[in-house]
């Protein structure tokens, strides 16, 4: 394996001051701490929400007693995964478990799913943060029975309409669900191996990641 | 590949406030922004500086015209990674070229190269940041020359006496450097997948970053 040519796929949004944000999120700011004038080297402080741009939600971000953010099995968030093209949906259509049935065979436990809407395109269009296909409660559910691992989204949530009780389902399953997606478009295949690895933010709800996928 | 059973070792530090920073770095915060009470979910706003923990340098840490962190080339990032053990190296030792000549053969082109000090264990004493084995400029240039394409070490720098020089010679070659790596005593073995990839924090110096190696 290591000796294979490999191919990196980097599937995240920028950092930066102005970046979108959920609404009432911390806003994203840079502040200059030290430049090559003034100390030899630049070096800078950031301050962000734990919801920036692409990133994961723990358990904690819906449970006061749900695992933290630097808890997370990082088996969960490194390997294999599916990706299920779902870029035909609308704004605000649903999500169903009819979507995900053609997939099923692959919906295992210990699976990492990546759900493609193609959403990314419009992150800077008025809607973004709104009108994103949801999933249902009843594909929240049909997920948490089957023990998958991890799910991956391009849209900033899982839902739009049910985000609590969307969220509660999965994280309460310990499925850590990967928000905020981009360039799913660019993955050569519907096989490849996941990567986001929160940083280990100790006590916390969430973490920004730089998500990105190998190809082989 | 895919289907192979794998282990993940997580090679990074905790950030919560306190964590050890460099001296005149900024401290790290957490404040907390929403909670379920005020929104039904948890939310925090970290800060940090770019070089928190286990974190990576870009050529622009020490050279106004280097590459920012967001354009660093994550095929560098990402990879197999060769572990060379100095663990039996003293505070304040030289790292010199002919502790790399036995492992000369595989410090190749693109090599991704994690050097084990075992100083992560000093994490809480008082010479931390001052007093690691420390490599040679001769050593740096003997990487340069050799167009690794990442080191990573478990000291808080690649050089205590001669920082900015060693600093100046690795980015200027383009290779990554990752510091304040943790746990490499727990690699099953010498060749391992590595990942540590920067958040896509436009335009700056560096980032923290979650460290992990996948082994087979």
């Amino acid at each position: 394996m290591l000796q294979q040519s490999r191919r990196i796929i980097d599937l995240s949004l920028d950092i930066y001051p102005g970046a979108p944000t959920f609404p009432g999120d911390p806003a994203c700011q840079f502040h200059v701490h030290e430049t090559i004038a003034s100390a030899g080297y630049n070096l800078t402080q950031v301050c962000f929400g734990t919801h920036q741009g692409t990133h994961l939600d723990a358990s904690f971000h819906f449970a006061d007693r749900g695992r933290t953010v630097d808890r997370i099995d990082l088996a969960r968030c490194v390997g294999p995964a599916t990706v299920i093209d779902l870029s035909w949906k609308q704004p605000r259509d649903a999500i169903t478990v009819a979507d995900f049935a053609p997939y099923e065979s692959r919906v295992q436990p210990g699976a990492r799913i990546l759900c493609r809407l193609g959403w990314d395109r419009r992150l800077f269009q008025p809607g973004y943060f709104s009108d994103f296909p949801s999933m249902t409660v009843q594909l929240a559910e049909w997920l948490a029975d089957r023990k998958i691992a991890l799910i991956g989204l391009d849209t900033p949530s899982p839902s739009a309409d049910q985000s609590t009780e969307v969220h509660q389902i999965l994280l309460g399953a310990e499925v850590v669900i990967v928000e905020g997606l981009a360039h799913l478009d660019e993955l050569p295949s519907d096989e490849v191996f996941f990567v986001a690895a929160p940083l280990r933010l100790r006590g916390l709800d969430g973490s920004p990641v730089r998500a990105l996928a190998v190809a082989w």
